[in-house]
């Protein structure tokens, strides 16, 4: 039998306020989406002027860094022609996400979860996504 | 051009925390979503202990409930064998919802988003619905 | 080499002109779909105050009609349990409908198209159906 | 409660007319999208000859220009290897296009639709989306 760490919901909304404050911050309403370690949703906000586009694009970001335990800004690196991991974008679904904005959230050294950000450019994401897991991680118990 | 009333972040939460409080009452953890007048995700919240086959049937229903304007247990009751509404349950690519728990948010007499529930039993998934209505009219400005 | 028929543009147009008139008569803005004989949409309106999740609905039922020669209400006739084609609402993708509102478009005993409305209540959406089928019928060359 | 704006079926008619005469002056038969702010469909034209591929892919870049507020040949210029946001084109469940011909709708500073051209190269296609929004702005009231 195995036993796993998961994100509660009130972890949830650290990550989610850490990020939107950050979001406020540099003056973009971001959509903001947080996952279990699985990848499946715990919690999720659009901020007010979010883009419709982004409810699903957050999404998998968050489930592509919690499910495959890997930023999705690596996955960009390696996702070029002529990489053996070129193409990866369009697996499982289409749901693994190669673009900036995504990230695992470690605890002990273990993922218990994800961020995924969208609305911004991808380095707006990326910053926003990592002001999250930093707040997160001053805060948490 | 058309004017239209949506609700904000803020009005998503006060559904959630309504909706979250009578859950606790009842003792059954749930999946709660909050989408526009058009059927986006606002805000989503799983509780602990909510199930994860509901995050999506939860969307589901309040994308229903917004998006159709009509209450998921009222397509219900049209969606049986004879009726000329049978099979309305797996249109618009499945995410229409014929299973109790989503509700319109009514404001002005305008939909202006919807809410759904799932983790329970129907009855009470709807029950919770009502309850996170219930608290936003009181409480919004 | 087989040769074929299909609806125009401009038939298309008509088809919608007659099922809008009939929707303002009823007071309920209707999206409405047409389909060439294939299920494949030529042209799409929704009213004012249609519904969003009728867009794909009004396309399925089209599609249903035209793609299958056949009346979405005579699938619904079918479509109950003990009956052989029980189920048939979910094939194709869950693109065939039986939910009534989809009408064939028939020139010279050959179906050349099909007609989709959603956002009332079944009856309606056939009254509408239908009416843009006979203002078409008299208007086309 | 936030509230907003969007295009009217009258709007959607005007983006059209002037997309399709663009169309017609070019001699290439397009398939016409016009969605709201939130990237649902409000119309569609397949002019005769439009390819029945384009039916859905004219409806992507008009969703990914309103819903993304961005058009599509602006994710095209981004979704190269080794940028962040490379593999863009596959996100939202495949509906985000990175290819020309999609381009939002604005008023007074505001999204209110999109407008996405599809069956010519993407140069004619963004011409003919371009040529939509002049006549609109030009007859708008």
């Amino acid at each position: 039998m195995l036993t796993f760490k998961r994100l509660s919901i009130e972890d949830a909304r650290l990550l989610i306020a850490g990020a939107a404050e950050k979001a406020r911050d540099i003056g973009v309403p971001m959509c903001i989406a947080i996952v279990d370690e699985s990848g499946n949703l715990i919690a999720f906000e659009r901020m007010d002027g979010g883009k419709t586009s982004s409810v699903l694009i957050a999404q998998d970001k968050a489930y592509t860094a919690a499910a495959a335990r890997k930023a999705t800004h690596e996955y960009n690196a390696a996702n070029v022609p002529g990489s053996l991991a070129f193409g990866i974008h369009t697996e499982a679904g289409g749901r693994i996400s190669s673009v900036g904005g995504g990230l695992p959230v470690i605890v002990d050294g273990e993922v218990v979860g994800g961020i995924g950000l969208s609305s911004g450019t991808p380095q707006q994401d990326m910053d926003c996504a990592q002001a999250g897991i930093d707040y997160f991680q001053g805060k948490r118990q």
